[in-house]
């Protein structure tokens, strides 16, 4: 019955990543030990790496989902709506804070800088997001609706270098109550100016 | 003769500063260790805790330095030529490589999000360049310069994000030979619209 197995190694799969990823947002990635990956998949080490290689590649997979999803949103509603969600789920009182998962990513860049290897696997996982924030921005050019002046390529520069910001400030936690105009002005910024004269 | 003791004093302060950018930026935070900071400025370590009470003080003191420079360059030509600055230093072939000052920057992070005592005496010290920011852009505003549609403290938050990503990208050791164009969409971004109607 391979249709069943398929089935079970997916939700396998599923059960690691979001153990794995609860683990990394409380202990952060150095604090993610294999006992504690344990604990929190509720399963061995054994079954763990049966999945993934190893911690890294367990830690690029849960990079790999977030610029999935996000390249989604970027697809319907542009980037500037990704850092709107991420603003707003920063802010919500409740559940998990989303911060501490930011603050793993954070921890990470140090890698990032470092080691050559994983900056290439990386790169890998976020140009998706590149490539979606582009394509969106090239149909909004054709809609007529982005600034003229501006080449596609520098735009998504631009929204990219912003995100990198938002992400580095929400991560340190730093106060982010007034970063809703902020959001606002970077929006305006990349659509066609208005005639005012 | 408290003069030359004042001088010498300042003297001692500034080469424990000098050896210890260049220890940080070649071995990290965690890796500039005692003794890497004895050879890297030359003194001992009862001489060097005699003026920065611990390895903390003695980076948070690097880091106002370069608030303070940074500061300088806002009030004559504002954050975005600071940013120009940084990507011009960083682009430059010869010498010690700033990314790994960035870098040692990036690794602190970390520990601002997890200690909010180191987090208050971060922000005292980058209180003075969102100071500066905010100042010039108000001079900005009453000399026209300035889109008169969004205040003041907005676009000084907005600068500071794109500040945050442009550190955080280069720290990373991303590419950044396509962000001059970025800059001067920013730049453009905080100017008087241009009226083309």
């Amino acid at each position: 019955m391979p249709r069943v197995s398929q089935d079970h190694l997916d939700a396998r799969r599923r059960q690691i990543l979001d153990g794995a990823r609860a683990c990394f947002a409380r202990h952060g990635y150095e604090g993610a030990t294999v006992r504690r990956l344990e604990e929190a998949t509720g399963l061995s080490r054994g079954a763990i790496f049966h999945h993934f290689r190893d911690k890294e590649t367990l830690f690029l997979a849960l990079a790999e989902d977030d610029a999935r999803r996000m390249a989604d949103v970027v697809a319907e509603q542009g980037l500037v709506q990704v850092m709107r969600n991420l603003l707003a789920e920063h802010s919500e009182p409740v559940g998990e804070h989303p911060a501490d998962w930011l603050g793993t990513r954070l921890e990470v860049s140090r890698r990032l800088r470092t080691d050559p290897d994983f900056r290439a696997r990386w790169a890998e996982r976020s140009e998706q997001l590149t490539a979606a924030t582009r394509a969106r921005l090239e149909r909004q050019r054709e809609a007529g609706k982005l600034r003229d002046d501006v080449e596609v390529p520098v735009l998504t520069a631009y929204l990219e270098l912003v995100m990198e910001g938002l992400v580095s400030h929400l991560a340190m936690g730093l106060p982010a109550d007034d970063l809703d105009p902020v959001l606002d002005l970077v929006e305006e910024s990349v659509r066609r100016h208005r005639r005012s004269g």
